[in-house]
Formats: C-alpha cells, structure tokens, sequence
C-alpha cells in the first residue's frame, strides 16, 4: 500500500498495532505492519529487555515505543510524585472504598512482593524509559497524552526517529503539530483507554485539514479493512488499533478479560476515571458502575488513581482464575466501541492480513459504485 | 452512482436529505438526491400543503416523508394524551423552573395564537399525518424512533412505498428488520437529534451484517464526500444526512441559530434530553447548560418535555432577533457533531454536486493507494 506514512515508516501496510504486550509488536512488524509498544507502566530494565526481544524477532523491521505524556498531572508543579509522595495523598475515604469493594466482592488480598507506584508521567518517571528506548533501533516514539516536550523531539529527529501523538481534539492536533510531531494520530471517542468525545468520523477529517501537511493516521473504532478503508477514505493514511490485538492469540490479556471482550457487544462500554484518573474508554463492568455511582467518592486525578487502583485490579484479575468470589463481576479493561466485533480469537499476523484482504475489497466494491454497469 | 439503495429509491446520488424545510427536500431531490421532510411537528392541513408543493417542484422525482413513532412514551398505555392531558401533567417545579430560566435571561413572554400541543408520538396524532402522506405520491415513509407498526408496512407496501427506520444499535436494527422494512438508517451517536452512544465507524459494518439482507443507509457525521466515501466503504449503500442542510441557504434555520452553527467547533455539541425527553444531540449552550445542572428537575418524559419548553423555545428564538435580552446564550437546536465543518452557506444543490465531486476524489484517492506505483 502507498502511503505517506507507509513510506515514512518503512513498512508495507499503514497499520500501527498498539499493545503492552512484544509478543503482538513482534507479531504485527513482522506481517508488514507497525508495532508499537506502550511501555508507561514499565521499568527501565523491563524496557530494555523488551526492546532487545523485539529487536532480535524482527531482525531489523520497524517498531516503535508509545509513552504517557500528559500535559496535566497531580504533582506536575514539583516535577513529579516520588512513591510515598503518592500515597500520601490518597484520602482515607477512597482507600476504604476500594477496600469496601473487595470486600464485598470477596476478592482476597494479592501478596504482592512490590507496592505499586506511580505511572510513569513526569519526567523523572518517563526520563528514563526515554534513554532506554533511544538506545535501541526505534522507528518511531510516541505521545498517548499531550504533545512531547520540545528536547524529546530534537533528541529523536537527531536519531531519525518519527515522532507522534495521539490528539481527541482539533486543538489537540494543532498543539501536536506545533510541537514539531511528524505524525498525529486522530483518534475518535469511540477508541479504547484514554479518548475524547468527537467521533472518528467528524474528527480524522478535521485533523487532516488543521494539521496539513503533515500526515495523520486515524484511532478509534479501526479492527477491519472496511473500518480502514474507511478511515483513508476520511484523508487518514494509515491506521492506529488498539483493541483489536487484545482478543489475538499472542495477547497477554487475563483469560477473564478476554472471554468478555469475546462475549461483548459494542454497547457495553464506558468512558470512565476510575482506573487512570483521566476519561478513557473500557468495558463496562460492576467497577465502572461502583465508581460511577453519585454516592461514591469521585476518582482521583492522575497518577493517584492508578496507585489507589493498582493493587485491587491485579487482585480481581488473579481472583477471578479461581471460584468462591466476585471477581468476575468486577474485571475490567481498556477496550473500544469496536469490542462488539471481536468474536474470535486469531494470530496477529491473520488480524494485518485479514485487515488489507477486506481493505481491497472495500476499494473495488466504492469502484463499483462508480461504474457505468452497462 | 450503483448501489442498491439508489435503485431502490430511484435516485442518481444515494444521498437522502432529512430537513424540517420543505425547500432544502426539493432541492435536493431535484439535485440527483432524496429529500425526506421531516413531519412530527405538522398539522395534517400544513403537511398536506408542503408535499402538495415538494411534489409540483420535484415534478415527478422522489422524496419521503419521516415521522416519530416511539416504542416508548409518556400516555403510550392509554394510546396517547391529548393537550389538556399532558399539560396536566407537567409539574409546578418544572414550569417554574422554565419561567424562571426566561426570567434570568430576559426573554418577554410570546403571544401565542394557539398554545403549542403534545409531539405527534402516539396513533391518534400521527395517523392523520399517515393518512395524508399516503394521499400523494410519496417513495419513503421512515420511522426516527422505533420499529414501524405492522399496519403502517402494511399499508405502505400495499402503495409501493419504501419503509425505513432508524437505528442507534444493533438490536434497534434487528428490531426493525423483523418488523419488515425496506431499509435501516444506522446512526451513529456523533448525529444530530435522537440519537445512542456508538458512533458510525463501529455502528454501520456491525448493523449491515445484523440486517443482511436488508441494504443499510449510514447516520452521524456525515456532511461531505469524503466522509459519504467512509460510510459506503463501512458497507453502507447510501447516506442519511440532517446537520448539513441546516446550514444552506434553503433553510429556515433561525439566523441566530445559523450563525452559532456556523461558528461551532465539533466539540460543542451535547447529548441532552432538554427538548424532548430523550436523548437528542444538540448545540451545547446556556440551555442545555442549565438543565445539566445537579440542583434542577430532570427533563421529563416524551411528550411532556417538548410541550412544557415549545413555547419557551419560541420566546428564545424570536428574542434573540432583538436586543436587550440574553436569547443569544439560550438559542440552540438539533445539531450533530459534524457542525465543526459547518463554515459556509452554499445551496443545498451545491452540497449535493460537491459530496458527488469529493466522493469522486476519495475513491481514486483510495484507488491510488493500491497501485504500483513504478
């Protein structure tokens, strides 16, 4: 396929592949589209390991990284939270909900070797994942909140690294944009995790107009080749999917959460706080709703919601693997609208291929459209 | 243009045209598409008079009539309510609560020949619109909420009437398809009006697999060829557009309304049931501002809400042609998300040729992607 961002990524199709997990990056790079790890919630050392992994299984195929860069955050005026910064700013009110839900959902405590911490946002928590992954052979890095920093964008163009970021909004776009990015990413209200609320209809085509020239790909709503053509269709020129790998053979996805992501219709989610402290898209489950009640402590901002949260949600997820709670009930994750079309469980690599067979059926059934059938 | 839906309704473009306007319906049937005139507010006199005049201006060419027929609504059990019913019915707070707002903001009360009546929901309001469309020469008769009623197929099958019906999730459009139409309208939750929470992109592949093989018309931030493109590659066989024609020189769209419209971002539009009692996406003003807030009455039930503020919102409007009062923050309407690419007014002929032109433009775009470019 030839696009811009085709070309500027080196890779045969347009199809950025999101996730947490290098099984799904390694995956994707090697079936000719994108993969990009999302690495917030790592450690340097894990980072690096991972990288390396990646590297060694795509043999000199592009792959990128995706950090959280949020222009906005609990802390930001200090340069950040140290850890028991953080927990001392939890209320004594939120902890005991939380300690109320599992309670009630009979969800035993996680002995956990290490308390969770605080998500990487600040500098000094990204800082270091930034070294990491500058020292390997990135294609591109990425902004899921907010525009990167002026010196992350002289460092990568130094490296000849793209640079890209993900905007809910025109404004966002622009700001993006004027940031230097050499990508934005339109992503609509319909995606998984972090969203706004302008849909990928309305919203791809705004963006390609504030941000010309530099190309956009389109988020949100995008787990087949119709849903692609649809986004190039818009001026996109090229794609960038979340959910969709979440249901795929490689994906680390907690059997739970997968069977209900296979079991969802694209009814069944929410834009919520309750996990990040920032609105992001995930299935709707007990959790959103205990949380989403008037009566109940409000969630906290980012990045104390995620530490108030951390620990309950890795016991749910190891509760629900066994009988005798409620676990079920509350689990919870991260997904789209396009949820409701996940039915199967596939590899990777069919997911790209089935994606640009369907893209090309789309393009000549629009030529149809157009031809005088006589 | 080849699709089914063309055929079906005997057009050159498949691109139909809701409009409360009976101008904007016969420019764009004389213009290759399909005006649909949309009739809940009429009495069955004036509905007779605007298709008695669309028809003489179309001179043979095919239009449609819309209507309101929901599952659900207040009085439903005992087959509607007359006007002293439902004015009954409308609680001493919420008729304060709306004297109050036009209080504060400075609105003079309007003197109204005849007090403004209940939505025309229940079959004692709408059959004598029925009886009146189906006395000319109509090609569609489509319900905006909820399946149609046997009889109504029935009877518009009998008259080679298309039936159509709109539908906000995949079990609405099941629904509908079980009750017999000839076409489901998926709109997506980015549209102007009634509308649910999942957007276009996901709705539309997810509905036309649902239905098959009933064709699909595509909803929801659709106002140009690029975005006509996005919803056939979705596998749509046509588009059902409302927003954009608010904008054309045809529409009586009130000036003050049409220049906030013109003005708006794609951000400022809000789901709200401030004007009918169920959830309609509209322009997010001081209006919708003041019934979102936690202190005030929830809005009521359909039919009651529109006939507790219709007179208020008549009082806005002709105000805000005046000076000396604060009209202009309260004025809003039925708008969808794709207002933010509303920035001009053209003729609505000249919205259809150029949705023709840029869909033109998007499929070889599309086309050029694929080629080999050696």
């Amino acid at each position: 396929m030839h696009t811009r961002v085709a070309a500027l990524l080196g890779v045969e199709y347009p199809i950025c592949a999101f996730s947490h997990c290098r099984d799904v990056v390694a995956a994707v790079t090697n079936a000719g589209g994108f993969g990009v790890l999302g690495a917030v919630a790592h450690s340097p050392d894990r980072l690096d390991a991972e990288l390396g992994w990646i590297a060694r299984e795509t043999r000199g195929r592009p792959f990128g990284v995706d950090l959280l860069l949020p222009p906005t955050y609990v802390g930001a005026e200090r340069g950040g939270l140290d850890a028991d910064a953080v927990a001392a700013l939890l209320p004594a009110e939120h902890r005991e909900f939380v300690d109320e839900i599992l309670r009630r959902y009979r969800i035993p405590a996680v002995p956990t070797a290490a308390p969770a911490g605080a998500l990487n946002v600040a500098p000094k928590g990204y800082e270091p994942l930034l070294e990491v992954a500058f020292a390997h052979d990135i294609r591109l890095i990425a902004s899921a909140l907010g525009p990167p920093p002026p010196d992350l964008v002289t460092r990568a163009h130094e490296r000849d690294v793209v640079v890209a970021a993900l905007a809910g909004t025109v404004e966002h776009a622009r700001r993006h944009a004027g940031a230097g990015v050499d990508l934005v990413v339109a992503q609509g209200g319909e995606a998984g995790g972090h969203t706004g609320e302008v849909a990928t209809m309305v919203l791809v085509p705004e963006v390609v107009g504030a941000v010309a020239p530099v190309p956009v790909l389109a988020a949100g709503g995008i787990a087949t080749g119709r849903q692609m053509a649809a986004a190039l269709a818009l001026g996109a020129e090229g794609v960038w999917c979340g959910s969709v790998w979440l249901t795929t053979e490689e994906a680390e996805t907690p059997p739970v959460v997968k069977e209900k992501f296979l079991a969802a219709e694209s009814t069944d989610t929410v834009r919520s706080r309750s996990l990040t402290g920032k609105p992001a898209r995930m299935l709707r489950t007990a959790w959103t709703d205990e949380w989403d009640r008037p009566d109940r402590p409000a969630p906290l901002g980012m990045p104390l919601q995620n530490a108030l949260v951390a620990e309950a949600q890795r016991a749910i997820i190891e509760a629900a693997e066994r009988s005798g709670t409620r676990a079920d009930a509350l689990a919870t994750y991260f997904v789209g609208q396009v949820v409701g079309a996940l039915d199967r469980v596939r590899p990777a690599r069919a997911v790209v291929l089935e994606m640009v067979s369907e893209f090309i059926d789309a393009v000549h059934r629009l030529d149809g459209m157009l031809e005088d059938p006589r």
